[in-house]
């Protein structure tokens, strides 16, 4: 089932240190992007990490999950030099949404965007943005996250 | 290390059911490829399977191995699909050391390689291919695995 969800750019984030947000922070890395598949890495919070293989979209999409031991992860993240997106993840429930508001790091600094998923299109168009959140950028590829790995924000 | 071996095309195979031979069956099959790293499957005799990611000839050669179930490998074959090969390998003690004799077979049916591992560039040198052996063809990138899998067989 495809997502449902909506994206926007966000200038100046709120604060973050009410005590209703909680921070993931998620460093992201491509070993190999091809037509067929991407195999990328993540690990979180420096701690649990896994390997993905991802069919490209098609027919029948295959999405794999596989652990990495932190020694492992440590070994291929080398491997993504070049194709990376560092980021903490700030999530807050907000009615019956989950905020995901991303703030990006390193070459991508100065980048932060907002997510949220919804069970239905209805439910999408008729959410209202916080008034922090900026130009709506859903389905541009350019703010997907291996766009981001590969070229830089736009 | 670099390993140091030689592989000679074998036109006519010996008799392999003689008692000397082991045999196990290999289904390779590559994710993906780039410029950067090579990721593959292989689950040898229907049972364990691997994935594997490596990382382009360079200064720092990464080869890491992930251990898979059945269903994963089975979920992640169907991508490697016009990137596999899969072959018997038939392996024999002589002497000193361990002929690897590979008999392909699908699209790379007719081909069979002998393979042997050296400890020295001196013992590859002495070592005298047995009378079935035929071409040398060793460092010929065109009877790589990957080569194989990718542009079938020279």
């Amino acid at each position: 089932m495809p997502e449902i969800e909506r994206k926007l750019l966000v200038d100046v984030p709120p604060p973050l240190d009410d005590g209703t947000w909680s921070a993931s922070r998620l460093e992201q890395g491509y070993l190999a992007i091809t037509d067929d598949a991407e195999v990328r890495v993540r690990r979180t919070d420096g701690g649990a990490a896994r390997l993905t293989v991802k069919s490209a979209p098609g027919l029948t999409r295959v999405e794999e999950e596989l652990e990495l031991d932190g020694e492992a992860f440590g070994r291929l993240w080398p491997l993504t030099e070049g194709r990376r997106v560092v980021k903490t993840r700030w999530t807050r429930r907000d009615g019956d949404v989950l905020l995901e508001l991303d703030i990006y790091e390193g070459s991508l600094s100065g980048l932060a965007t907002l997510e949220v998923e919804f069970a239905s299109e209805e439910a999408a168009h008729a959410w209202a943005p916080p008034a922090w959140a900026g130009r709506d950028v859903t389905g541009h590829k350019a703010y997907a996250n291996q766009s981001l790995a590969l070229y830089g924000a736009p």
